[in-house]
């Protein structure tokens, strides 16, 4: 009887066991809600289970467990201009206040008609011309100096279309992803083609990622001194780091000396960083965000059969590789079943 | 009677409480064992208590805990040479039985005789023919090569007065102190006028710094792809960074994005990175190690009325920097008990 009855008592013990671990596992809730069931997220999830789960074969040590995510278009909006321009133009006019004469000059006049709502005469702006405008806005002040610019812009700054701050126009489900990948022992990085310190003046805010996990574009500094003698970084007009293309492998290897195992993108700007990624031993998710979401967000790319444009580039030669390489496409309008915190 | 009883009781708990709080006080143990008491001990101590105690008007969110550490003389030995140049001396061999046309060829001739023992012969090396050097041994290879090659090196490589392994040649009070840093949240960097891949390649096992941790002077590489149709980082024969100098504090902006609260070093190539640091609010510890001990150690720089080398400058004027801003100088002789862990 005895033995019956630990026996007994066992199995229910048993049994109450299951039952409560059958609940909890109901109870846990879904990392990544705003993501419908299917190939992308569950792509996602079985790469972030073989490389946390000890005894597998494709276990990560925590310590190499890296991920990087391209910011414009990736992780928030990049239409129908990139913010960090938006910037730039918003301050010519200041500059032109100070200095007058430039009112008549090229690219600075363009500058000004776009702003006065010719919004085609952006078009007339070259690579060289955005440079110079870069050089004129951001260059020959301290780091302390240009960030405090940038976040003062930042908090009064307005997007044109949700009439949001820019900070607001993250995805959803990619904040969810940022948080699932950190609560999995992954170290979140964003490299961005943007400018780095500009990046890193709301990226901890925004994203909980640190200055230094904001690799980018980067102007080359000064150090001199101050009236007062204490030292100063004063931003030149000489790039140092273009963090885009082949740039964000090199500058992956400069600045986190690890490869990821994770990549993010979705642009022809990111190409290599996916390539590097995924040509690791083991276990390697690179990912391609296709913006095909007229509705809740922008079409463009080959998805749409449409031209690709400077801005967030997605050709399909792009396109064609990743399916080639066994990259992941998520696709805006079929992966999220939401894109913004702020919409339903 | 009650209220007596009480109170008694009260006062026989608090008395408890009291020892227990004194035995446990008592059995902490001294997280920097290996520094002598004193100002220099003292210092380190009283800045992590004001940067990390709630409360403290100087108190320091975890967040913004960073500590940046020079390598050569600051963290290892650096006399009689560096030992990245010890590695480049000793990679000439190999060169040039690949390509014999090189023995008779300088500055690699030199080399060769500095390897047979005349040792003199490498004052004739020059900062050009250094640059020669590193880029005929450590370029046009991928950094998985070169980290390889770096690593066999490391393994077998002697130095020639202790004949131990240069990763053992680090200073155990320095050990102690990452240690300390740490375990009150500090986030550890190296910031080395060395290559940084080169440091990458030891730092986690000898120091615990992961590579993302390590910042230094670096190469520019290409991205290409292998015969495997792979995608490779190429080290290029061209200066990327210069960590040394103004260097530091620049790359400190570049690679951190954030002032360190505490800095180490110990030569005129870490003065900028201890200005910059000590010049930032709050509480700041700006630290130079002064090498006065030339039974445990070397004895170089100002302390010893010596002039300074090229190795390792620690120079009057650097000195005299030091108490005009305040910085904490270490003195290896009197403020260290015991300077390596193989040695009493």
């Amino acid at each position: 009887m005895r033995n019956q009855f630990f026996s007994k008592f066992s199995s229910a013990l048993a049994l109450g066991v299951l039952l409560a671990f059958g609940g909890q596992a109901q109870a846990q809730t879904d990392p990544l809600p705003s993501w419908n069931e299917g190939a992308t997220k569950q792509a996602i999830v079985d790469f972030v289970k073989v490389t946390t789960t000890e005894g597998s074969e494709q276990f990560v040590p925590p310590a190499e467990r890296i991920a990087t995510f391209d910011q414009d278009g990736t992780l928030w909006v990049e239409q129908p201009m990139y913010s960090q321009v938006m910037y730039i133009l918003e301050s010519v006019p200041a500059l032109v206040k100070a200095k007058p004469e430039l009112a008549k000059e090229t690219p600075f006049s363009t500058v000004l008609e776009v702003l006065k709502g010719d919004h085609a005469a952006i078009k007339k702006l070259t690579e060289k011309d955005l440079f110079k405008l870069l050089a004129a806005t951001s260059t020959g002040m301290s780091e302390e100096a240009f960030s405090a610019e940038a976040k003062k812009w930042l908090a009064a700054a307005r997007d044109p279309r949700w009439k949001r701050p820019y900070t607001e126009l993250t995805y959803l489900p990619m904040q969810e992803l940022l948080a699932y990948l950190r609560a999995n022992g992954y170290k979140t990085y964003i490299v961005t083609g943007g400018g780095q310190d500009f990046v890193r003046t709301y990226a901890e805010k925004v994203y909980g990622i640190p200055p230094e996990q904001v690799v980018g574009s980067a102007l080359d500094t000064k150090y001199t001194y101050g009236t007062d003698g204490k030292p100063l970084l004063i931003k030149e007009p000489k790039l140092l780091l273009n963090n885009n293309n082949d740039g964000k492998a090199k500058d992956i290897n400069l600045m986190i000396g690890r490869r990821p195992f994770a990549a993010f993108g979705n642009s022809t700007g990111d190409q290599q960083m996916l390539e590097y990624t995924k040509a690791g031993d083991g276990a390697r998710l690179s990912v391609l965000l296709l913006h095909d979401d007229a509705k809740r967000e922008y079409a463009y790319g080959p998805a749409q059969g449409l031209p690709a444009t400077k801005v967030g580039e997605f050709t399909q030669p792009l396109y064609d590789e990743a399916v080639k390489q066994g990259w992941t496409v998520i696709s805006m309008k079929n992966d999220w079943n939401q894109v913004f915190s702020f919409e339903p």
